[in-house]
């Protein structure tokens, strides 16, 4: 666990800021994800799977983060790196079904692809932050 | 659990809109409850424990009721109903604090009763809902 | 919120046992019912939906439960009701789904409807208890 | 994300028995850390948010590996190195606060560090598997 403490988050206001905007993302990119996986889950059909899977490993660890942040916690700088992960392989893989699905269901995958790389993005600046404050 | 399907939510966009705002209440309330937690926590010292365990408590019940909205849930109506019911307690119980304490953790303290009085007018309307459409 | 404190149930040791196994109850029917969506995900044919939306209620409501019984919570009787009734419709749901459906899946889902029985009957014990103590 | 596959790790008996085991000691460590946490709210006392904020943030992550597992994520060995840190940090702090508080609530502390210290132990064995497969 990084030494960094909750003080030295606070005392930088911009940093504060990002974190705010990052939670937000987490937050919007978990009910993006539980929607996406949801739609896919009622269209009950073959090749759903690789989407179900990604949507619902990324909201959980949307959620995490977001949860972790708001206490800053220590760990937020890995859940940050591991969100940003898992947001990047889910957005690519509903991009993929968003095109091969018609109407109402790829609008639905296409905003789950959205907050998906903003969530990605976002992760991942306060992630290399860990390294950018020793 | 009720009858209520998937489709007779979607089929009224009014409703639906409802649901969109108080998803976002949820997720709102959650982060305010947690922001609310850590810093009682990190004050360290007694007359906490109330606080404490409701804004945590408040938090989990918010998170869930946003996924099961999210996910259009037959469940959602009990789970508004719930979270209804701990966001007016926790809200009641943060008003007290806030009152007797000063500065930076008061006004964490006023924001998260703010969030709680919110999500719980919102969380009450959608829970009525279930009678409204039977 | 009902008035039971921690100290009511504390002074009651037989309640504390009864709430330890509900406890594992959650925790178990929590892990069955994410083994098994992810199962029928797997499966990727026509014809879950109705299983995988139940098991992803049934796993966040145990999980929620769970954690408000390990915290002494004041809702605990409140999510243990909520926990019983979700658990029965989902075990009613898979077994449906264990009749039609060969093999190793539908051991996975038998199980899933094992733990959900025992999770019904322990959360719907602990539910009545409010009455009991009062 | 890493190309291993539910099938790959189906396919060794010996690593699925490990992973049962290791998702039943997270789902321990979540209980005990959540009843740790509890005890030291109630408490109420100053010297106790150290120990709170790790039980909290050691119970989430146990949740999200927990659930990960069971569902057999390709994520499941990020979460599993993340719960090894958070666990043997959790572990050392509670073992400090166990030592210098008497009764009931030393006793609780002592069952989080023996579950923290179980957790940690599989989950690193679990996360080191991944280099293992390939």
């Amino acid at each position: 666990m990084t030494m960094t403490t909750q003080s030295q988050t606070q005392a930088n206001p911009q940093m504060q800021q990002h974190m705010m905007e990052c939670i937000q993302n987490c937050l919007d990119c978990a009910r993006a994800c539980e929607m996406c996986a949801a739609e896919c889950i009622r269209m009950d059909m073959p090749g759903m799977a690789e989407c179900i899977a990604a949507c619902l490993d990324c909201a959980d660890i949307c959620l995490l983060d977001a949860r972790l942040m708001s206490r800053n916690s220590p760990m937020h700088f890995d859940t940050c790196a591991l969100c940003a992960q898992i947001c990047t392989t889910c957005g690519d893989i509903c991009e993929r079904m968003a095109g091969s699905h018609p109407g109402q269901s790829a609008t639905m995958m296409q905003e789950c692809v959205e907050a998906c790389r903003r969530c990605a993005q976002s992760c991942s600046a306060m992630a290399s932050m860990r390294t950018a404050m020793h």
